[in-house]
């Protein structure tokens, strides 16, 4: 086993989901890596400690200049805002540090191709977590398969409520200078990523955003139509005003033999339709706990659902095996380049109020 | 096109059902009959008026005696409360008519037995609709297919919450002299009939009645537990105080090669499980509208819901049909009489508290 | 009771839904007019023998002109592909029938407006069945009460898979010449009436069209973004290549109070969220069939579903309802015509690839 | 913070179940204890070492006696085979340990009855840990709380399909040596203990078992009919040939003032009917991730999913939480004896063929 020391800039939300990757892929796969917490970085010291004594992390750290040249750490962790996130990555890219950084990956599309010049070369990830929701994974293999043939229609929500609870507009992720974007960034970024690896490029938009408080500096709702190079066209729709909705993250995808449907708020099941089932022909509820299903021997035996976090594990797992066979993890930096044009001609439709084609 | 002509004792919820299904089968199926709907009886004029107005019955009548020896009369359908099926039907069939008749046959199996010697050799119809909504049809073929291979479980339960309605306990469906029994005859008569056509004979049961209601003379809830000649086992559970549900007759059904569920408050769909799907397996939700399942060239085009009545009106449909091919038609008053040996089987099992073997 | 001759103009699908509905408003309505089934005219004089046969029209005619100037004619109803819908209601209309017409109302905008014109002061219908869906009316009735607020989002889809089926490429429907449209007129026009009913004006939309078999003369799907007069942003989309899906006619709207889920798929039932229920906050799963919701008095028991044809019965009902009462009923043509214009701005967004404001 | 050094005995599923729970137990929670993980025990060293290796136990043992009098062992826990439990339980007790125990508590009523002796005045804890299942918890407040009224019914199944795979056959949970009972302990258990939380003591049964592999020692199926003595009526039934299921283990009750249903498979979610919602009444499908549910502050936001594994760590914390003030723990060997009371009752009332009442 070889050893990975990390630093992890974030203390919140992500912060959380991530110092429990790191804890329990070990628990549930077989790396060829020890991973030792080594420092917490973030700005408010006493919940930096509180973070730090309960994930177990030996240090904590209010400077994240300091982190980068510390011969002691082998990974930057970047889940701070958003507008530190290429300034950290770019510097620790450039010191030599494995990169791993949360969605969306920059405030824009010049700041992304910076990032992806710095890591060239070295091993990196994105956080799209959903990728490797076990559903999600399976859903991609049977479209590799050819089991819903060619495509014809795309269609996915991701809805929460929170711009409901009007105390969450004082966060960052409400602010144009630390967020960047709203909906658009935090949630439509899921939506393209995934309608990326499973429906292939875009090459073009008609974006729409929408504002529902006066005021307000970012996006509420961020909706996209969109035409797939492989001639399926599609709609993607992301709101903080989903009432109703906690986190549905949904997919729809319509093709010449089947169909196949998710929604992360039951995110341990895949619908998949087989249109030679006929005539006993419905929307089969596949519950993606195994067995045949990605992932099924890591975690539970079949029928015992795993949950959220289990997608970050999953994730850190699939890194760590690339990194140690020297194959290419994805979602990279490039991905979130990819991700990031595309909110960016989202944005840029929506303002013009007309088609943008993708370079 | 011979015609029937048919003559109709009540003039409540029943009588509206059949009279829709008089009018309506020959708007959806090919029949070889005209249905003249010539006389409805009832005991209140008032509301037999207004029946015989609305439907477009050529005569009212207040006693049903009247009725057996008219020569222009083919037909006595029987709507009225449970304690008059015995005379009525007894009466009409040795005056040589053809004669329907409301579930539960009759009060008891002495009733039901004479019934059937009555109408021995003739035409004869116990209203077990729901034989013919076009997913439990579906289900009985995939049953005779093999599709499910060998039964091990056979689960149904009877839903609706009328007993929450104080107001229906005066009405004669709540006293012992007009019903005969609550929940048993009304509700779990259905599930009998259903399991039966299903699942094949029943040779034991374990039954318990409950009555809520202080001082209420019949059951609010049959339960009971059934060993089938098939080996599998099974559980029936009927009752009128299954608080959010209107009219749940669901079943489901496990066997060695995959399951069925189907619920009459989404009675447009069957669940269908085949282990050979695996990995891909789950609940497969058929919308049994066609193409491809029964009843579906008669009704609408694919995907276009049928409604409660519909289940009439196919069971009125397959009873002509026999009618004019001279073969028997299912459910008949042999029928209602195997269902009213298992409802006393279970009213006895309840009593003596212990299990009850089927002659 | 007064009386009201029909002549009905076409022999297909729509022929047996309206005479359906002929035929059954009086026995679950109680309306002031007898409806007699006149003549029913058609091109396939064998075809047109066998409707009138089975649905009890008293004459045949296959030119519909020799209809208008019938003084034992009232109501002309046309249910003949779009591109005759125009002339013949204009006809009628000047002999001073009452019209009743299929939708999309017309071909395209102007010969709308000249049907509106026509029609001017006298009554008319346009047969937009799905608002008197009980669960739909019942959603309109939650809105109007202010349950679900001000609204924040619409999103609509009508999915089917007709266009799957090789064979139906050569009828009417997918003619430029007969149809005037594909997905667009004929399902997202049932869209565009209920976002219209639902949620008010649109004042802008971004259409795109697609059509995924080479050669065919018109749009497979049919899809748009809306911007409502009320503040709120929507997506519609309709589409024959919805694989999995049969007829999927689905709403969801999100308001600051609530939010309602509806699928013509299973149309007996309504999602309601209330905000106000938190902590024991989710979507409400309405059977909406009573007590309490509409049309329920007129069908059957609570519980007792009902299927696509009642939607025709309750449109016609509450048309001779206003009729009777002298006031005016929707859908008319004017609300057609208000569908034509958006349908018709969605077709020119969609061929120059830009928003598109309604005038 | 006090420290617990734990030995664990047992190295299969349950063994990576409660490894799990004493690693996460404090990243989730604010207790008390440090847990240290200090000698797992099992009979095959190979597998003990890779078990000790993945979840960090310090010592690996394959002679259970050896730990009882270690004065480094603070806590046994028992996740051995069942004919194990007694043994190891009262010698552990009898050391002064504090036990946890898997369920069936023990292999009948007089093992059940020497245990709960033995640990009379220590803290102690038997697995049934789907009561801290987030859903559930909040159904026994809605429950606490009069929401659902008096209740009627309470109907429970546990539906896996392990029985169909023929390679299970051959382990210890189907020996009647090793297990003591089939689906019995192992499924029903875990029923009688939730009915008993949920809804009261039961008073009378009446049971099936059911066994269909010919030569088979244990039961594949234990159904059973209750009494409770709230003076609601229930079925319980537990199945290893549930076809089409993996997990469900699912309940519904109906009341005077609403209902419940919950089901593991989908566990995230509570189902709740409040008859005051009237007309807008229905199921409210209520995704238990909070705000306002228990545990939500302790897991991740709300609409972040949780998985089987975060009912044992919950477990773990009300175990912890009652250690530290001093308070009763439950569920505890009193309530496995309740339980295992229950169990036989049933399998005494089946081989009978009667009801068995309760002492």
């Amino acid at each position: 086993m070889k050893t990975l020391n990390l630093a992890m800039i974030g203390q919140g939300f992500m912060g959380r989901a991530h110092s429990n990757a790191f804890h329990q892929v070990n628990h549930f796969f077989d790396t060829a890596f020890n991973l030792n917490l080594n420092v917490v970085c973030g700005r408010d010291e006493n919940k930096l400690r509180e973070v730090a004594s309960r994930w177990g992390w030996s240090e904590t750290e209010t400077d994240w200049r300091k982190l980068i040249d510390r011969p002691d750490i082998d990974v930057i962790d970047i889940g701070a805002p958003n507008h530190l996130h290429a300034e950290i990555a770019i510097a620790a890219a450039e010191a030599g540090k494995i990169v791993w950084c949360e969605k969306p990956l920059a405030m824009d599309v010049a700041e992304a191709e910076r990032m992806v010049k710095a890591v060239a070369g070295k091993p990196n990830l994105v956080w799209f977590n959903y990728r490797r929701v076990p559903a999600i994974a399976f859903a991609r293999q049977l479209i590799g398969d050819g089991r819903i043939g060619e495509v014809y229609h795309y269609r996915a929500t991701y809805l929460n409520s929170s711009g409901l609870n009007a105390t969450r507009g004082n966060t960052w992720r409400y602010k144009k200078e630390t967020a960047g974007s709203g909906a658009a960034g935090d949630l439509l970024s899921h939506l393209i990523d995934l309608a990326l690896w499973l429906n292939g490029p875009i090459s073009e938009v008609c974006g729409l955003l929408k504002t529902f408080v006066p005021g307000r500096e970012v996006d509420d709702a961020a909706i996209t139509m969109a035409r797939f190079a492989n001639g399926s066209v599609g709609t993607l729709e992301a709101t903080r005003y989903g009432t109703g909705n906690r986190n549905r993250n949904m997919f729809e995808i319509h093709g010449s033999k089947g169909a196949l449907v998710f929604n992360l708020e039951d995110m341990n099941r895949l619908q998949f339709y087989d249109v030679n089932d006929a005539p006993e022909n419905g929307m089969r509820t596949i519950l993606a706990t195994g067995p045949g299903h990605p992932y099924v021997n890591d975690f539970w035996p079949p029928g015992h659902l795993i949950g959220y976090e289990h997608s970050f594990i999953a994730t850190l797992a699939d890194f760590l095996k690339a990194l140690h066979e020297g194959t290419e993890f994805h979602a990279n930096f490039e991905d979130g380049l990819k991700v990031q044009k595309l909110v960016a001609a989202v944005e840029e439709s929506a303002e013009k109020k007309k088609w943008t084609t993708l370079a």
